[in-house]
């Protein structure tokens, strides 16, 4: 049965041309609550988190940054609403899932010796190692402390989703980096990873939302599962970005996933692949892992860009990249009919509806 | 007025002898419960974790390691004893503190640089520093989820204080780096820092066992008072070892705290003080900060060991050593007075009196 070009049954859709307007929106409600809570932190922590969210730069001052596209703080403050209450309601629960995804940026920055971040030096690189754990152990303790200082029921329910979702976070963090020096990942184990690492975090921005906003635990659990399914289909979009993606739109190094040896989606789809490319593709795995010590660059291990490239094509040959387009949009539908499990105002599911689009439609 | 030496008059106490068996007992009842959250971490991090505790030795092997002393877990069981409950029930937080001062310990050592803990390699120089980054991680976010999972009012207090305690921990640590880089650090900074980083989590130690005991809020303040008091004689303690301490007892070098320039109680006071010791010691730590670069070792630096030593015998000589041992006993005796705040049985009082007789005992 033939499908559609992923980009062109999804960018129909006219919702995703709205989202940019909502994502301000929700850094607007956001950012000063998040600040307040920055500035409890002691010198130097306070100013390492500003330079982090991009409000400073390296020598201290002002910058326009927006620290990110507040994915997860709007989740929170829509899932509120379809419970509901307020998008204020949920206010503590989206800089809460804020504060701990900008936890694990900080440290996974510094696990993976990611460089550059939002095109910018990484905070590890620029204020060294101990900063870069340090303040992320902050932000993570703050998350906590923003939800329980507040001592009502909904909230001590709150974090414990969050403390939940903070858990599988770590886990896939784990899985990720032990997978980059496995040989082979089968597409189950790597959706797994891919759900903790990304998946939680979107799917507890959603539940923390609708708990705060006075939703019971069914509604949060449906909220939840949305949630997760867009944060799969996000992560599937990325893994292609992560190969085939414009370094000057990424602002990462082209080929940057084969680069880091991640065993992502297009890579485990293509390995679990019959016919040539898929076995050509597996011995060259295979032998790269050999030649490759981690404490080098890829050209002190020999790696040329034309290699990258190879592998690239390989892997788009075994149908790598097709297969990881389309689980983007079976995610996508899972997220949809997760979403027709909740009782909401209309204005309210349209808005989620357009924002699993806009996750979907970016340029892949 | 004449003081009695130090250690004469606190061993006097015949309490402090009975200290021992009662760690032995915290830590019977708290392991079992922390190897069994431990076993909720994904591979690597379980294996990790079960090295850090001292489960396991370095070639994944059983090993007989205790995984340090147990102080924290026995004030939380003394604590909810304290409230009128079981041990037991203080057991969660027992395992959830202990939890807490692991993660720290990981992210200290990484942070700086220890190669040793316990006389074994430490978490980063066995299995690398992203392991320590995220098996730190894991703990403290397994500490909250083993405390909220529970889902009572009485949990989620518990939750709330140590999680305080926790971003009072990172606190501690932030200032206490930033201290090495600085000439001079006042005593009453250094004390806040020192409460921040070691009295804050025995602290709450004590008011989480006392919380989930059924202590009221007033019950589990005052608890807290006494273990940040303990807290603080027990720092004192280690600061006095930290630079005369035997090597073969401590486990680190000769005068540790001097070759990381820790400005720790017995130099704060050695430079608040008057005279011609305490104008040398400054002229000498100004000039040190001078001549170092943090990335190369103390030889590299051209630090021989005579120095270490002429800087000790300064800071004897200007009375920070003396004046450190009679903080000790400062604190201890504010320990004793926050416990007459609280009512609780008389064999507990005398348990909680002779923990800390132990802890400024110890070979100072």
């Amino acid at each position: 049965m033939p499908r559609p070009e992923p980009d062109t049954d999804i960018a129909a859709t006219p919702g995703a041309a709205a989202v940019p307007a909502l994502l301000d929106h929700a850094r607007a409600l956001t950012n000063p609550v998040l600040r307040s809570v920055i500035d409890r932190l002691v010198p130097p922590m306070d100013t390492v988190a500003a330079y982090h969210f991009g409000w400073i730069d390296a020598h201290g001052n002002p910058a326009e940054g927006d620290g990110g596209k507040a994915v997860r703080p709007l989740l929170a403050l829509l899932a509120a609403e379809a419970a509901g209450a307020s998008a204020e309601t949920g206010l503590p629960g989206a800089v809460a899932v804020e504060l701990v995804h900008n936890f694990s940026l900080l440290h996974d920055d510094l696990m993976d010796g990611d460089e550059k971040r939002r095109h910018r030096d990484t905070v590890w690189k620029l204020y060294g190692p101990a900063q870069a754990v340090l303040v992320g152990d902050a932000l993570f303790a703050l998350a906590g402390e923003l939800l329980l200082e507040r001592g009502t029921p909904e909230s001590a329910r709150a974090a414990r989703r969050l403390n939940a979702a903070t858990r599988r976070l770590i886990d896939g963090q784990a899985q990720d980096i032990a997978y980059e020096h496995r040989e082979r990942v089968s597409v189950a184990e790597c959706l797994q990873m891919e759900g903790n690492k990304t998946g939680a975090l979107l799917a507890c921005a959603c539940s923390v939302g609708a708990v705060l906003g006075g939703a019971g635990d069914e509604a949060a659990d449906a909220l939840e599962r949305y949630g997760l399914h867009l944060g799969l289909a996000f992560q599937a979009v990325d893994d292609v970005l992560g190969i085939w993606g414009e370094p000057a739109v990424t602002g990462k190094q082209a080929w940057s996933d084969l680069r880091q040896r991640k065993k992502s989606l297009p890579v485990c789809a293509a390995l679990a692949a019959d016919g040539r490319a898929s076995a050509e593709l597996a011995q060259m795995l295979a032998a790269d892992a050999k030649r490759t010590d981690d404490r080098k660059s890829d050209a002190e291990n020999g790696f040329d860009e034309e290699e990258f490239a190879a592998r690239a094509a390989l892997i788009e040959e075994a149908g790598g990249r097709r297969w990881t387009q389309e689980e983007a949009h079976r995610q996508h539908e899972s997220a949809l009919a997760s979403l027709d499990e909740v009782k909401m105002p209309d204005e309210i599911r349209e808005r989620f509806v357009a924002l699993a689009d806009f996750v979907v439609v970016r340029r892949h």
